[in-house]
């Protein structure tokens, strides 16, 4: 048996679809959760999709969150919106204030969404997508729980808030940059842990507020580039809980560590229509040789350096071509959600037979 | 003798404005290049402060910079602008687009505003402090010339961007955070090697594309947290250069090694009214909550994480009682530029007596 399955990406949205229909939600929401959660693990940012589906399910099932939420514009101008998403699931919360968010980006040519009382809402590239696609550039972020410390702390001050900014090309993919503001992911400290590695880097603050390298005594996450990344967590922090009146600090929940409490998070969307500042033909042929002015630049082993956005799409066209690379653990689990009704497919059975 | 000079905000800036007057300068013009330059001594980022008027001079008497622009728009809706330098001084141009993004914002809640064919326009947050004073959320970024290579790169593939958001508050100052996109300016590699210390870090690039904390192996700025780093200069170069038409790669000179030449840059300007999103009162109530909370994250030392803009703020408020600290070749320098009319200013030749 092998230990890894190709699933077809169509497959897996109606598996995951079909898992939070069983745990309440209507239709259009399942569809919206899964495509966002499906996407992730398409562009290869697999720790932000379908393995999150146990603990949406859970949060729901324990009360967490709400997966019928009255999702409500508290205060309104032409070009921009407040949210309140009544504690709905981070994704179906933030789709319904990206289309807001594109909506009146549309008719004025800039628009953004402050949005409150929400929850994990995934990769922030997944919306900024959605709104460049409309020639926009696109803009999005969020806060989290305190999980960073600064050079000097001597404990965690302000989440690795995630942020993401997506611009349209000509002939070329978008470029897209995603990313969280710690160096590295909690995963990757433990990872070097287990590995007897040390960091690439201060990737961590000790506990003594020292940056260090070496994964035992990483007490904390670090921000990128240290106190750099600090700084642009904080103005990240602005942009979701100030300006959306959320919360922020230690009343934020952890998605994990309090299942059955909000996870009071904030988001951030922003979009403006290129043709607004540039013909929109010169700025596609600008960007696309702004991309092969970044391609010319060598690496050492013949290659060029990555374009942010490149790997993701290249992860993408294989995802389409030859399905979404899950563990054995991680399908079955998916399909004992789902209590039988989308493995009722054979094909999907099949994979585990 | 003594090495340095504390000299007075008012007559530092009187100085530095004769200086422009008489190297062609209208006098609003050398107003506001002398104020957005002593600004920066101001807040303790001297090293885009004064000590930049020889280059500015340089460039304006080698005909690198024009000091008669004729700034145009070429481009405008009701919340944006596009406009053309003219190869005008960097601040004199920005401060013009400044002006245009604060009219916009105020007429319509939001501005951006994107300007190309300018030259070196010192720090972001001169601008983006001016903006934020209307009770606006103020972010800006300008291009530079490539300096700085991402991982694995054999050169250098993208300037090291800086960009600055501010966000004004209640009873406290200004969040304000002013960097660059590489982990350390060149100068700090060039002190690590005289003062044979590694890096904190992996801050420079060596030879083979490999990041280095070694100052002798750096051959290139790293981007700050390297990949990461590099993904946002990307980022603001499009906010820059591809949405105001204007040059990058290779196609931008260097400031201090092309000073017959345009420097070519492009900047970046957006504004949001606070009242647009959140009540103000409420937004600078929960300002205050969150600087406080900041300022609760403890150090080993027993102080507490220094909050952004903090350090600039305290800068601030010694220059304007004990005046700006410059050495005493800095001091005459300037004395020697102006030929002799502010230095009949009694005080000031007072110093170097």
């Amino acid at each position: 048996m092998p230990e890894k399955y190709n699933v077809p990406v169509e497959k897996l949205e109606k598996l995951v679809s079909s898992i939070f229909e069983k745990n309440g939600l209507s239709a259009e929401d399942a569809a919206i959760l899964s495509g966002s959660l499906v996407d992730a693990n398409v562009r290869g940012m697999h720790s932000h999709g379908v393995l999150r589906v146990e603990n949406y399910i859970k949060r729901i099932q324990q009360g967490g969150t709400n997966p019928h939420p009255n999702i409500r514009i508290v205060r309104e101008s032409p070009f921009s919106a407040t949210i309140d998403g009544d504690n709905g699931l981070g994704s179906v919360v933030s789709t319904h204030a990206m289309r807001i968010c594109r909506k009146k980006a549309e008719e004025i040519g800039i628009a953004c969404v402050a949005v409150r009382n929400s929850n994990h809402y995934g990769t922030a590239a997944y919306y900024c997508e959605r709104l460049a696609k409309d020639d926009m550039i696109a803009f999005s972020c969020s806060n989290v729980e305190p999980l960073m410390a600064p050079p000097g702390a001597m404990r965690v001050a302000i989440g690795n808030n995630p942020f993401c900014m997506v611009a349209p090309a000509g002939k070329h993919p978008f470029i897209n940059s995603d990313m969280a503001t710690s160096q590295v992911a909690l995963g990757k400290v433990l990872d070097a842990r287990l590995k007897e590695e040390k960091l690439k880097g201060p990737f961590g603050i000790d506990e003594n507020g020292q940056p260090t390298d070496d994964p035992n005594k990483v007490k904390f996450l670090a921000p990128m580039g240290l106190h750099k990344g600090y700084g642009i967590a904080v103005l990240l922090e602005i942009l979701c809980s100030l300006l959306s009146g959320g919360q922020f600090g230690d009343d934020i929940n952890s998605m994990y560590g309090n299942v059955d409490k909000p996870n009071n998070l904030s988001h951030f969307f922003m979009a403006v229509k290129i043709s607004a500042l540039r013909d929109l033909d010169e700025y596609r042929a600008d960007m696309d040789r702004f991309i092969e002015y970044l391609q010319s630049i060598p690496t050492k082993d013949g290659g060029h350096i990555v374009v942010p956005g490149e790997l993701e799409e290249a992860s993408k066209q294989r995802a389409y071509r030859e399905g979404v690379v899950l563990t054995e653990g991680l399908l079955r689990q998916l399909l004992e959600m789902d209590r039988g009704t989308v493995a009722a497919d054979a094909d999907l059975l099949a994979l585990l037979d």
